[in-house]
């Protein structure tokens, strides 16, 4: 891609209004631009990283037999009064009234929408399990909005809903989630720990947290080292004993956040040596609610024996939006964003730091089109700019590799090759920064 | 995909609120459950087709040079104030106050935002031509929704907006997004025919509507059948003068829908033989409208001279949503859907007539796992119901092909194979099946 065709708005300076770094440097990139309050334009930049991650969520989901699905964003008040949630909700709803003067809202989550479906297509425990997703926008009317995409009003959202006969199988298809949330996390780059989350109404041991480490996170995380070294497992989800043991293992050790922890047992359960104390940023929701919305709402299914009962519900959700504030809090150092390979924007940043030299000109062109020709995305920054402006955009912007193509290089018939995230750097040629590039 | 998996909520019966075949299949097949009056929720296989013509809008798009934003659903009302559109877009528009009592409202289209987002990064003619496209769900507030997704309240749609340095380079903008349409409708599997539209303040010729042909269409259509004859160009956007023989090719035969049709220009100009009298449905608009968002909203550029002008501006836009019930109206029988393979949700209904019969069981699942390892999207019918309801979804859902497995051709290793579209049927063994699917 031309840069002189993708805009890509980037500021000098720190925008004042924005007070952790993945906001600063969402906008210094020109990722995003505030539309209101807490409401964000997705500019080309950005919107590729969101749909990087959007594509991973989905994949993942896919191949944990969640079945996608897209429900809208505009609800009918009635649905939330049946539940009890409409007064509960409070401000943070988005309450609005169509020419009818009918009461509807924003939908900030999909529970009351999902049972009326489910409704209709669960009668028997023959039709169970079922775990349906979607990713889609939702509204939460934020008292303060702030830290940009980290907590929006208007935010995008995967979340699932599983269906099951029993607690037995309910919490199949919880170990499931969890298994997905992990390997979705890896797959984005990134390691996540799952903590112990507030159970809610129904008490249980069904619902966790998964966060990762950023040392601007907005919480402490308590953990032992073990949870960040083992390695993620494989997609056995149709494996409930192999299900079992994965979150028994990534359950086991100690792992808390502030509003969990409790020092006196993660000093007597973790030796020192292996003691983390850290920041962290919550990516991730799996909880198991039981019948609370499936009795209200009439999901019900007949057993065997001729009965009929409510159905097991979970919730399962990850922030979309939110991940792409997330990833640069995890991400960046003092000159810019260090996207992880699979949700950068670009794999490659292409400077040619002497654009009306035609010399440079047709060797970063040559080299634009045999980076592309190979199937490598690259954003070719052609603009006519100062060396340094450039310079100083690719590191801000942070693709995995920065192609320089400059006169003295030209001369001699090689590029500068760098690695963003280690700085290290070498002269070649730019068949072997090809090669590089594509070996990686 | 197993349908035990995969909920697909069929009806036998026709739904009484809908007055359109699309919306009656759409409701009878499950692919939509209408949530509020004209909105619905995506089940899994409308949001599968959903998603193929957000691909292929997309794809087409990119090829056409345009570059993907996103911009937010809730905007400040304050920006369509200055446009002076707040009060004249009347009661269609879906109003809201947030917490803090600022007023808000659900877009129902993005000329004012995307002009606000532009007015950022276009300084210079340097800076042009940009051509800024997004796919996001809108509200109308209509006063009487109706018709299924193809008039809903809340819907997708693609909205694109070109800038450009003056009235030469915006006809170029829009001869490349007409090329874009005529493409990307023929890569739906439909024939799309432009009409003169209305042009709106600014006059001029630049104002087309793409309409297909539907026997249950919307609009009468009356147009040269050379129109439908000719064949769509390639993607040849970088060639203004080839743009400019296309748009001429398809604009200079006689083509009017009711509200600008001439029947005394249509005698003339079209022999008798070659007059088409039918009826079609509206799904995508070209629109070219000067400076009319821009000077209000201060998208100016610097001209070399040093003067500065507000910027060209054209939109385009195709109904995302609204299409899926278009291609339904445009390609159905008495028993159902017709897909066109593009769009289609699967290539292949696999029915088992006799689920309990472990010998139909194996060979079934067989014939899935061999459609399923060559990559062709199948959905197998895998309940215990009887085979007449089976083999009626089949009809009724409309994939491109069918396998029906039953114990009779099983006891000869043969499965029926039948096109959907024209009835043709034949027994064939599995390999001749996938082969013949797979050569399709």
């Amino acid at each position: 891609m031309l840069r002189t065709r993708f805009p890509v708005p980037t500021q000098k300076d720190d925008p004042s209004e924005a007070q952790i770094v993945s906001h600063r440097l969402m906008l210094r990139g020109g990722l995003v631009r505030q539309a209101s309050a807490g409401i964000y334009s997705w500019l080309p930049l950005g919107f590729r990283v969101l749909k990087k991650i959007e594509a991973i969520v989905r994949a993942e989901q896919n191949a944990a037999g969640a079945v996608e699905v897209l429900m809208p964003t505009i609800q009918a008040a009635d649905l939330w009064k049946t539940s009890g949630r409409y007064e509960d909700y409070g401000l943070e709803m988005l309450r609005i009234t169509d020419r009818h003067e009918r009461e509807m809202l924003y939908g900030p989550t999909n529970e009351e929408q999902i049972c009326e479906i489910a409704a209709e297509f669960l009668k028997s425990y023959r039709d169970l399990p079922k775990n349906l997703y979607h990713i889609q926008w939702k509204f939460r009317d934020e008292l303060r909005p702030r830290f940009g995409v980290m907590r929006g009003r208007e935010f995008l959202m995967k979340d699932n809903y599983s269906f099951d006969v029993d607690e037995a199988a309910a919490r199949l298809s919880y170990h499931r989630m969890f298994l997905a949330y992990l390997r979705t996390f890896q797959a984005l780059g990134l390691t996540s720990i799952p903590v112990r989350a507030e159970s809610g109404p129904i008490g249980g041991d069904m619902s966790h947290e998964f966060v990762i480490l950023a040392d601007t996170g907005e919480s402490g995380v308590f953990c032992d080292r073990g949870l960040l070294d083992q390695p993620v497992p494989g997609p056995v989800y149709d494996d409930p004993e192999a299900l079992q043991e994965i979150v028994d293992r990534w359950t086991g050790p100690y792992a808390a956040t502030d509003d969990m922890h409790e020092p006196a047992r993660f000093e007597r359960e973790v030796p020192d040596s292996k003691r983390v104390e850290a920041r962290g940023i919550e990516v991730g929701h799996v909880f198991y609610f039981g019948t609370k919305y499936s009795e209200k709402l009439g999901v019900l299914v007949d057993l065997p024996d001729g009965s009929r009962v409510p159905v097991q519900m979970g919730s399962y959700g990850v922030g979309v939006s939110r991940l792409v504030g997330a990833i640069i809090e995890a991400c960046h150092d003092e000159r810019g964003m260090l996207w992880p390979a699979p949700v950068a924007p670009f794999q490659v940043g292409l400077a040619n730091l002497r654009q009306n030299d035609p010399a440079c000109a047709e060797s970063a062109s040559a080299m634009y089109d045999s980076l592309t020709a190979a199937g490598v995305e690259v954003l070719y920054d052609d603009r006519e700019e100062r060396a340094g402006t450039k310079l100083a955009d690719l590191d801000l912007l942070g693709f995995p590799w920065q192609v320089v193509v400059g006169p003295r290089g030209v001369a001699r018939g090689v590029v500068e090759l760098r690695a963003r995230a280690t700085g290290e750097s070498a002269e070649v040629t730019p068949e072997d920064a090809l090669q590089r590039i594509q070996g990686a």
